[in-house]
């Protein structure tokens, strides 16, 4: 495997980034352009084989294969996009295809948490744990679950909704159709939802800015950090209780503040959880790294390879 | 396959069976006896040896392995029993050392509520689903998860305790430590501890007593049970979300009212559940069968050969 290199490529709704690494996880050659969601998939499709042309003329082998790591709803089956919000005129196109015909070599396709997820279970935090989880706190609760090196799969490869499993029935209402998922509860905009109804007189104050406040102590945003460190501490129990993971990673915006919210959790997660064995469970915060989605991205196509068949 | 025999033991609190199995599920032959056990496990592994030579007597083949299903916390890996509440003095036993000595075959060990999601996986409601889910709803909640006919396993083999999960941290303590899991509020006990506190006044009823009532539309009854629907609904919609099972299978002794738990139950996965594709998973009432537990022990060791091995 030593002269493997794969084409590792990272879809966001603002920026695509594309690099070349190796199956050690290293990252030889990257770039990253706007993605221009307007100009329609097959415009990004070229520049993404452009940059791969480029960016592989130097390097001494060819690539075996190509990982994508794509925000929002995608079908790693079929290639295909769901309804992403930031990608308009991209639904149902088949993005395996069309980069398989652009550069010649089979392409494989997660979205971009499970991207990330196995990168982390290849060559980081989560370095050969089974089960591995990560849970992503910011806009929504996004949780990946990879069980011995694979995506956890459900019926027909469907993906489960783990952020929006219940943990209180006297919550907010949410679109998944549920009174107090776990996303309605500990979510960043959840937090700030709770917030400005405590507070109706103030201007609304973002998720960054009620952590801030709260570290100096000021009591209105301390609440709401506290409620949120509750509902996230319970969720995180959940998660142990449910999947007896070997490390469970945070990451997302909300954990930026990590020091806010770990104490909670990790006290949550001790006093209760009894009936697994919660102290072989790793609990741990990610750090932030701008090469995680490439290396994340190239992991896909290295285990898809060893990947089960599903029939 | 077709000569392969398999002896199966399914050890209860009160009852031990032995039964001859072929590869395909048929119970050639089998026979019960009481657990006694103040005698000790030695004296009921003599007396399982004592049952399969008789059971193998008339058989054209020898037995390839033994599979275990027993009740309370085992260690399928090292072939120990936990502390289990019916089988006083079994505690660090190893069942699978002893049965392969006693008998010269290879045995493997699971849990009898697993051994049994195994043999309906195999043979039974669950054919071939996955991930199939069977949830056991009686003096507690067990729940097995089958992927690709494995039982799932966490950090060191560990068993999730998916009955366990927080749903609604107002309700009531439980031992596992949370306030308000699923078996806290949707068990047979936690619906017969609700209705005794609603109704101090009158005798303490069980929960077939509470259904038999509530099926005349006694109101105290039907509010009992009508509040254990709405928690298992709110479960049960959980599984869905947490795991995307394409065969969700439930059984206990409450289920055998099912009628009054059901439709609600189905409701409120219809009403939830948005971001996963519900109605590809099967929900169903599983019939009781007296030889099941007989095909799922020797589905232990059916499965036992084809799982990947824990380093």
């Amino acid at each position: 495997m030593a002269d493997t290199l794969i084409g590792a490529i990272d879809i966001g709704g603002t920026k695509i980034a594309v690099g070349i690494v190796t199956a050690q996880g290293q990252v030889l050659a990257h770039q990253s352009f706007s993605t221009q969601p307007e100009q329609g998939p097959q415009a990004s499709v070229q520049r993404i084989a452009q940059a791969l042309i480029t960016l592989t003329n130097n390097q001494s082998a060819n690539l075996s294969g190509i990982g994508i790591g794509a925000t929002g709803p995608v079908n790693p089956f079929t290639g295909r996009f769901g309804a992403v919000e930031f990608l308009t005129g991209w639904q149902d196109y088949d993005i395996i295809a069309a980069l398989t015909a652009a550069c010649g070599v089979p392409a494989a396709l997660e979205n971009d948490a499970d991207a990330y997820a196995l990168g982390e279970w290849r060559w980081g935090a989560g370095r050969g744990a089974s089960p591995f989880i990560v849970v992503t706190v910011g806009t929504g609760i996004g949780v990946s679950l990879i069980t011995a090196g694979q995506v956890y799969r459900g019926v027909d490869g469907a993906h489960p909704e783990i952020g929006h499993h219940i943990i209180d029935p006297s919550g907010p209402p949410c679109t998944c159709g549920a009174h107090g998922c776990w996303e309605s509860l500990a979510s960043g905009p959840a937090m700030e939802d709770w917030a400005a109804r405590q507070s109706p007189s103030l201007p609304r104050r973002t998720g960054a800015e009620l952590c801030a406040a709260a570290l100096t102590g000021e009591p209105s945003a301390l609440a709401a950090v506290q409620r949120t460190a509750r509902y996230l501490g319970l969720g995180i129990a959940n998660l142990v209780t449910l999947y007896a993971p070997q490390v469970l990673a945070l990451s997302g915006g909300i954990m930026r503040s990590s020091e806010l919210f770990l104490p909670v959790i990790l006290n949550t997660v001790q006093a209760t959880c009894a009936y697994v064995p919660k102290e072989k469970t790793r609990i741990l915060v990610l750090e932030s790294d701008a090469l995680a989605g490439l290396r994340g991205a190239a992991q896909v196509w290295l285990s898809r390879s060893d990947e089960p068949k599903i029939e």
